[in-house]
């Protein structure tokens, strides 16, 4: 029998990264977010803030690559991928634990007992939320967020080959918007 | 304050017919499924037959009455589009329901406390499914579904102009294949 895992995908700004800490603190499991661009920077050598960086421009990087040095060899995007699968692939042997963003749920996928959960919320409720809780300057959030959907939808599917946002890639999808974060870590606390 | 009402779309075999009968039992609330169809029927003075065929048939028909009868009219489909519409508008202001299929998600969305669900699970759940629950032919059950899917979805999309299978359609999407029915019964009840 495998750990226990929740994995938790999310749209910028829908509170997945909450809904996954208060999940992991309620049931008294870790939750690695910020924690898991540590392990990968370094295990790596890279920075963390480009690591962090590389959520929102890999695939522009990878184009980028695809004229340039792909050829010769592995990218970065590439190298961090295999850290990055590695590193998740460690924590989930480690023990039970909720993972945020960085594909854990596809790399888990078939690997251990997983929860796979996609978190989000329609446009209007996260430009409110990443002006209120991040601080984002107010001058056209819903822009600042469509960029980031993107990107994170075109990172996720470069590596996955998934379609980002298709409610068949997780087990569950829930919209913290319409049924509020507390709702959503109640109903993972359930399944869990 | 409106009635709570919860809605269900999903995925031909997936049990999401059964999530909701049984949801709403335990919630004591009627669930609304077949005797949708009598309804329309009982209105429009089709017979139950050909407004069950038209879930699946209905883009077909429209595309064939695109280049035909359209321009000098309404369609059939049409036509039981808007009673049916009216139906499902009537049944949600008389108390609280489960309603299966039929759009209701997209109908009820700004009209209701609604709860949407989607329901969804693998092929290979899908098809097992479908042969031991309905006694489906055995030969080829997952072309059965591909097929039921893809019309399903051409249908949808035609009334609704949603994504058919996207999360964001929708408040939550459960995978019953891997949560089993009776957790997704579980979890509706907890949000309801």
């Amino acid at each position: 029998m495998k750990n226990r895992i929740i994995t938790i995908s999310r749209e910028f700004g829908s509170g997945g990264r909450t809904v996954g800490k208060r999940t992991a603190e309620q049931l008294g499991i870790p939750c690695y977010d910020r924690e898991l661009i540590q392990k990968i920077a370094g295990k790596s050598g890279f920075a963390e803030g480009y690591i962090k960086s590389l959520d929102e421009t890999a695939p522009g990087g990878f184009l980028a690559s695809a004229f340039s040095n792909r050829t010769f060899g592995q990218t970065n995007e590439d190298y961090l991928w295999n850290i990055q699968r590695k590193v998740i692939l460690e924590l989930a042997e480690q023990g039970p634990c909720v993972i945020v963003g960085r594909c854990a749920d596809f790399i888990l996928r078939d690997q251990a007992d997983c929860l796979t959960v996609f978190i989000h919320a329609d446009l209007a409720f996260r430009a409110q939320r990443i002006v209120q809780v991040y601080g984002e300057r107010e001058d056209s959030p819903e822009q600042r967020i469509r960029d980031k959907d993107k990107r994170r939808a075109a990172y996720h599917r470069f590596y996955t080959d998934m379609k980002w946002g298709y409610a068949k890639n997780d087990q569950i999808s829930l919209d913290s918007g319409l049924l509020g974060i507390d709702a959503c870590v109640e109903v993972l606390k359930m399944l869990y």
